[in-house]
């Protein structure tokens, strides 16, 4: 559900109040309130692949919609929750935290549906609802799948509001991890010597000018801008040539069975095969995928998948992650990347990512190689 | 103490959660925030401007400083309570509400003054110290001087801390608005023509591919383009030859006196002879300057002052805010801008502002016009 560039603050390594879950205001004044934009809305519905997957999943399967109830959590514009209406549904409670429900419900409106549609402002964890549902729509999916913590919430309204026999609106979301090639690790090399020669002159100076001596803020400062400029993950939009390897499968999740530890904390190893090999890998290139596919008891007439994998003319706003390796890794063909891949929720934000790989080359007639560490972190 | 392009979703209009001064946890996140990254901080100590005049206001008076205890509110990487320790004085208490503070204190140390210095990490609103105060000194401007209303704090901290006999650094803060001349209100007003365009063809195109008709939120829209193309100041630095017309003074503070009620809400009348006239007004520019001046009974040695009003040489990272008049004004020869300014504080963040201008041109020989209301916000 990302905005390129979601601003805010939230990356910010902060202050003494505590910034959990709890504190409200913060979550707010971070996370929700981009979306309390039409403008950012705007982008969301201008993405035709994203657009399209939905309002196939929804259309071409209409009679899961026919006659039942529907909860779209987070439902922004409330363009799911429309075309849940005009699908065939009976009633469909649209919940939005911010006041941009006011506009979901002026559009319910306009086109007509209000008498199905009913536009309920607050979080879903706050809100209460007449009853249980047969199917739980979202568009909840965040850079590299997790970021923004919003399936947390989907979770949630699932335990307390999904019928037994219900369904997720998607069904299915798959992480995907592969090696590439790009010259952008070493452009962000250069930006981050050239903010530490930048840093240099400016301590000579406020030392001559000033006196004072800024060089015990020396290596904080190089923290800081290291991972600013090399270990926060960057959006792209990759071309598929860029992935020299077959993408790994990280996680997997049920949207029927997933509970709130599978999200906290994802482990996963992969062996990725390079090739052709004779390349240097200079990062990680990280996306998704979720499918609608209904339910085990009630499946869809028509299977539709939403992919944000690198393509030339399917891309999506979300683009896909980048995690640049400093340095880059020089293969051989018949190299085998070998690693584990670990993504835990930011401490100063839940709703940040850290992702940490372990990696190694695996090479025929060669000893085992001490394995790297990477770390990365999903601003 | 503002960076330029200082993030956050400040701007937000926003969810239902109460987003007053009551709100710390969306106040640090929105705020505070950014003064916690070292290259934050950075750019305002390689602000020479800025540098100067507080270095020759502390070491031109180092008499007022000499022996005496100081409060650096909002300290923070320390920059000013280790020159007031460096000046003579036998106490000086920073307090940093950001773990910036972390900083500060290593700084302090690392340029030997942490006999005089002492770090106190919280809001100036919060903290305790065990004796009041000879100085108060604070960086505590934001554009247009009072965007992000730290000067309240400022004040807070005068009223409980400060010795009877004390002083304020600096003493005294005005506020400036001139008539000025720019091709940007006219590249704002294409930029707003192009997204509203933009917005037609999106809506159609929702309507045709799926179904649903957005016409519903074309009001909203415009507002929210409106707002943020033609009504939101813009940042800039100014060439002398772009003000067209006696600045006015619109606000004096003394420091020493102010209050909460005299920062809360600003209105002032002005009388701008524009000169030469046969010019367009194409906005308003808004600025500040500061002086160093002591107090009554013990004036400062040599008065210092910080001025950012458009300058070739002497720039300084406030610049000046751009309130862009969207159509300008045309003026002929002999004509005066005659209006009143209104600077409040913004509902939904009372960091932020909102400023109404009333304006009208006084011609010779012409019946008064009806007056002009021109609405902005600064974000």
């Amino acid at each position: 559900m990302n905005g390129h560039g979601n601003g805010g603050c939230a990356a910010a390594g902060v202050p003494r109040a505590a910034f959990g879950k709890a504190d409200k205001g913060a979550d707010f004044a971070n996370y929700f309130c981009t979306y309390a934009f039409l403008y950012h809305q705007k982008e969301m519905l201008s993405d035709r692949v994203r657009m399209d997957a939905y309002y196939d999943s929804i259309f071409k399967n209409a009679r899961h919609f026919k006659g039942k109830t529907v909860l779209d959590v987070g439902t922004g514009s409330g363009i799911l929750a429309i075309w849940s209406a005009q699908a065939g549904a009976r009633k469909v409670y649209a919940v939005e935290a911010t006041d941009m429900a006011t506009h979901a419900r002026a559009l319910v409106a306009g086109n007509k549906m209000e008498n199905v549609v009913e536009v309920i402002e607050g979080s879903v964890e706050d809100i209460s609802l007449p009853e249980q549902v047969d199917i739980i729509i979202s568009e909840w999916m965040g850079y590299f799948l997790v970021r923004e913590s919003m399936f947390d919430s989907v979770i949630y309204a699932r335990d307390k509001w999904l019928k037994p026999t219900g369904m997720m609106y998607p069904s299915h979301a798959r992480m995907w991890l592969a090696p590439m090639q790009t010259n952008l690790g070493e452009r962000k090399m250069q930006e981050y010597q050239h903010a530490m020669d930048d840093w240099s002159r400016f301590t000579q100076e406020t030392l001559d000018q000033y006196g004072v001596d800024m060089g015990v803020l020396n290596t904080p400062y190089r923290a800081e801008q290291q991972k600013y400029f090399l270990q926060t993950s960057v959006w792209n939009n990759l071309h598929p040539n860029q992935i020299i390897g077959e993408p790994a499968l990280v996680k997997e999740f049920d949207c029927l069975k997933a509970t709130l530890e599978h999200t906290a904390s994802l482990r996963s190893q992969f062996r990725i095969p390079i090739d052709p090999g004779n390349l240097q890998i200079a990062g990680f290139a990280g996306w998704f995928d979720v499918h609608f596919r209904g339910c085990a008891s009630d499946a869809a007439d028509n299977d539709v998948e939403l992919t944000t994998a690198p393509s030339v003319s399917d891309t999506t706003h979300w683009g896909q992650q980048v995690f640049l390796l400093h340095p880059p890794i020089n293969t051989r063909n018949g190299d085998v990347l070998v690693g584990e891949l670990e993504v835990t929720r930011s401490k100063q934000n839940h709703r940040l990512m850290d992702v940490k790989v372990v990696h190694n080359l695996e090479r025929r007639d060669s000893p085992p190689a001490q394995p790297t560490i990477s770390q990365f972190h999903i601003e």
